[in-house]
C-alpha cells in the first residue's frame, strides 16, 4: 500500500514534533537521527550540527503554534513580509553524539519583548542533555527593519498546548 | 505529559520512515520536511541538499532491513568492520521545492553484484518526483579494500516488507 | 601590519582561483582545503562536501570571467534577473580525501548549447584525480523561465585565458 | 601553465590566511567567499554558517602554529592522539552578509587554562565587524579524557608572528 502524499506532511504525524508540557513546563519536542551528513572524522557529531538541529525545533515550535515561514514571508493583511533572524546564542556543549543516535530537540520560550524572542533549547539524548543552548532571535521585514511581535503571535508563543 | 526517550527513536513510530510496496514495487519511504539550512538564496532548495536527503533515505532503508552504520562499523562475527561508500552518483533535478515543504524519498534496489549496490532514489512533492538519483554503493574494510555483500544482506535488500 | 580589507577580496589575489591553460586545455582552478565540516565518521570527506565544491569552483569560474552571481540575479541592461541551476550532474567517487589535504577543483566548459551550459569538473590531490563531475546547467529567471545564455557570456566561456 | 598541485598546498600561498599584528594585536586572519551554500531563502548567510567560518578559522590558525589536525590525531611522541573539543560558544550575529561578499575571519587568543582554551573571533565585511564569538575549546584524547595543552603549543598560542 503507499501512502498518501499531500506536500504537506499530513501522511506523517509526528513530522514537525510535539506540542507537549514536561517537568519545566510547556515545551515543543523534536526528535532527530544523526547522519552521516552531522558527523565529522573525530567519528562524533561535528558541533555545527547543533546549530542546525536548533534552528529545525524553532522553525516547527513556530509552525505547530500557527507561524510558518511562508506565512511570515508572504505578509499578513496589513504587515510587511518578514522572517525570524538569530541575533544571540550562548551555545554549550555538554556530551557527544554518535551515528545513528536519536536525539530530542526540546525548545521553551524564555522571555518576549516587543520585539525580541528569546528560546531555551536543548538536546539530550537517552534523557540526558547533551547540549543547551539560548537564542535571542528577532523579527525582521524584508527591508531589514525590527519589527513587533504581533500580540497573535505572542499569545500563541506563551499559550499551553491543548 | 513528556514521552518517554529511550535514544533509539522508539517513541517516535515513522522517524526512520517506512518499507512498503507502491505501483513500482518494493521501496522505503522517508518523508523531508524543508529547512532554512536546506534552501539558498535563490529561494529555493540548495541542489546539494538532494544528496542530503538521498544518503537519509538509503541510511533509513538500510537500518530498516537491519543493518546500520554502527553495525556495519563494529563489524559481525568473523567480519571486519566496514562502511557503504558511494562510488557513482546520476542525478537530476527536475522541479524546484522550497522553505516548508514536505517532501518524500523513495528507494528501492536497482541491482546488487557481489560487491556493489544500486539503488534508483527518487523525491517527490505532492506526488510529483521533482529529482531522481541513481546510486552505486560499494562496501568498504576500514583498511578501504572491497568486501563481498553477505548473503543475509542480499536477502535483505530484496525481500518484500512484510 | 594589518592588511586592507575591501570587502571584496582584492587583497587575496588567489580566492577565486585562477584561469589557466593545463594539458586538457583552458581551465579553472581552484584550490580547497578539507576542513572538519567537510568529512564524516568515516574518517575521510563526506560525499557530499565534493557537490558544494564543484559548486564553489563554477561560481569563481563565472567570477574571473565576468559574470557573478549577484550581477547575474539583479540582471543586465533590457534583461530580467537569472541564476544558474543545476539540471543534471554524473559523479564519480575515485579515491578518498582527509582532513587537512589540499585539493584542486578543475573546471573547463565542456559544451554549450542555446540555453544550457555543461561543464566538466574534476577534483585532485597531488595531481591524480579523485573524483569527476559532469554538470549540466541552465540560466533560469526569477519566474521560472529557462533563458538562452548571452553571446557576450558564450564567447567569455570560450575564451582562452590571456 | 599549469600550477604544481602537491597536496599541501604550497602552490597556493595564502590559502590557510595569515599570522598578522592588527590594532588589537597579534591575530591569524582568513578570507572567506560567500557562496551558494553559505546562504539560504532569505537571500542573506545562513547563520550556521558562521559557525563552519570559524572552525576554519581557528583550524588554520593553529596550522599556521604548527599544530594540524592530522598532528594532534596522530599523537606525539609519548602522548595519545587527541583533538579539540568545542565547549562552549558565545555568538553575536551583528549585520547580514551576502553571496559573493568576501568576509574576513579574525582569531586572536583570549585566554589559556591548564587544559582549555579561549579564543576571540570575529568576522568582518569591508573592514566592519559582521559577527563575534567567543569560543572555548578543550583538548580530548581519544578515549575522551581532556588533556592538557604542552607547552610547546601554549608557547606557540601566545607567540607574537615573526
Amino acid at each position: 500500500m503507499s501512502r498518501p502524499d499531500d506536500g504537506d506532511g499530513n501522511g506523517w504525524p509526528d513530522l514537525a514534533g510535539r506540542l507537549l508540557v514536561d517537568d519545566k513546563g510547556r515545551c515543543h519536542v523534536l526528535p532527530i537521527r544523526v547522519y552521516f551528513e552531522d558527523t565529522d572524522f573525530s567519528g562524533l557529531v561535528y558541533h555545527g550540527s547543533y546549530v542546525r538541529w536548533c534552528e529545525r525545533g524553532r522553525s516547527d515550535f513556530l509552525r505547530l503554534i500557527g507561524s510558518d515561514h511562508r506565512a511570515l514571508l508572504e505578509g499578513a493583511a496589513g504587515r510587511e513580509p518578514a522572517a525570524f533572524v538569530v541575533r544571540r546564542m550562548t551555545l554549550e556543549f555538554l556530551r557527544p553524539a554518535r551515528i545513528d543516535d536519536v536525539l530530542e530537540v526540546r525548545t521553551r520560550v524564555k522571555e518576549t519583548t516587543a520585539a525580541t524572542l528569546t528560546l531555551d533549547q536543548r538536546i539530550s539524548h537517552g534523557g540526558r542533555d547533551i547540549f543547551t543552548a539560548e537564542v535571542m532571535v528577532v523579527l525582521v521585514s524584508q527591508s531589514g527593519k525590527p519589527l513587533r511581535l504581533s500580540s497573535a503571535l505572542r499569545d500563541a508563543l506563551h499559550a499551553r498546548p491543548s
